[in-house]
């Protein structure tokens, strides 16, 4: 090993997200309200997904449901049921995606949670435990819309949508909760709104 | 701009996060559940917030909250409010974040919010405020834990605490309700679980 880097320059011992990754998540990403017409790839939604699968959730239930809706009969079935607002930037994104938490996570916490071995049947008697997914899964939508944009693409989440029907008519036959509804695509044409202000520091932190 | 790198390494068009950049955030990243003495300053906190503040939020609405829980007396008092299983490295972390939903969000929207002039108003009278307070908080608290880890240091979220005692002994009296408690530090000794299996993209995502 006496070519290895760490003898010449040593790492930092903690080192930090770098100026360009920052813009990249954070401070340059935009929600986008158009997009142009280049696909988005089932190879590119499984990156996003082995990337932000990683992310912390309590009990590591990873409530977060993903529906592509791809095929043009899907889409049909999708526009009618967002806000209309929200109807002409869907119908322009090359692929939206149906988030959503399943209620029934803890069928999963054997495999994903062993060393708890009775945390399958406490769960299933959780009166709380809808709340439990849709906070977790919310907590995933945070680390998904990153990881869109890690991934080099563009995320435009919604809330503005019938969730009573997205339930209906995607969701029927599962335990699962529509929590948004995320556009995902290359941006397109005057796809940025003007940028609003966010809140200072001290309007969000106190200290005690 | 006859130097101008661009000319002979043209920038990709579609930039993507760095392995490195993947690592740090996603692949490497652990909860710590120990933590060595080292501080976290308000201008670290400050530096993570100015980073995380610019994830999107529906309408903007930027619900999160944090106190920071620096004080002998006020560490002093959440350690009982901490579920058993998560007091000893809650009392380890140099610092520890109370994560809270601001009911009362709508306030701000005339500033943070300004194109849509009823936002306020609309907001003041909807039953289910509380609800988009908790939602997007939840969301935020992905960007936050993230951007910790942007930072450098180890984030260590809790969902077990009293909520209820959180709630009056710390927010009693503002509208916001607790979301979760975040440690943040260098990771101490034995810091890690084992890695629990994340789900695979086929038990996650659905493509219709």
């Amino acid at each position: 090993m006496a070519t290895a880097p760490d003898e010449t320059r040593p790492a930092s011992p903690h080192p930090i997200l770098d100026e360009a990754a920052q813009d990249l998540l954070f401070r340059e990403a935009r929600t986008a309200n158009s997009f142009t017409a280049e696909p988005v790839t089932d190879e590119q939604v499984r990156a996003i997904y082995e990337l932000v699968k990683w992310g912390p959730t309590a009990m590591n239930s990873q409530p977060l449901r993903l529906v592509l809706v791809r095929s043009a009969g899907a889409r049909e079935r999708l526009l009618p049921l967002m806000s209309e607002g929200n109807r002409a930037k869907t119908a322009s994104a090359p692929l939206t995606l149906i988030v959503a938490a399943d209620g029934d996570f803890h069928e999963h916490l054997p495999a994903t949670f062993p060393h708890r071995a009775d945390a399958r049947e406490s769960l299933a008697a959780h009166p709380g435990r809808e709340r439990i997914a849709h906070f977790n899964a919310s907590i995933q939508l945070g680390y998904l819309i990153l990881g869109i944009r890690a991934l080099g693409l563009a995320a435009g989440p919604m809330a503005g949508f019938d969730a009573v029907g997205v339930k209906k008519e995607f969701l029927g036959d599962t335990n699962q909760e529509p929590v948004a509804v995320v556009n995902i695509g290359r941006p397109g044409p005057d796809a940025w709104f003007q940028r609003n202000p966010r809140l200072d520091y001290e309007q969000v932190v106190t200290t005690i």
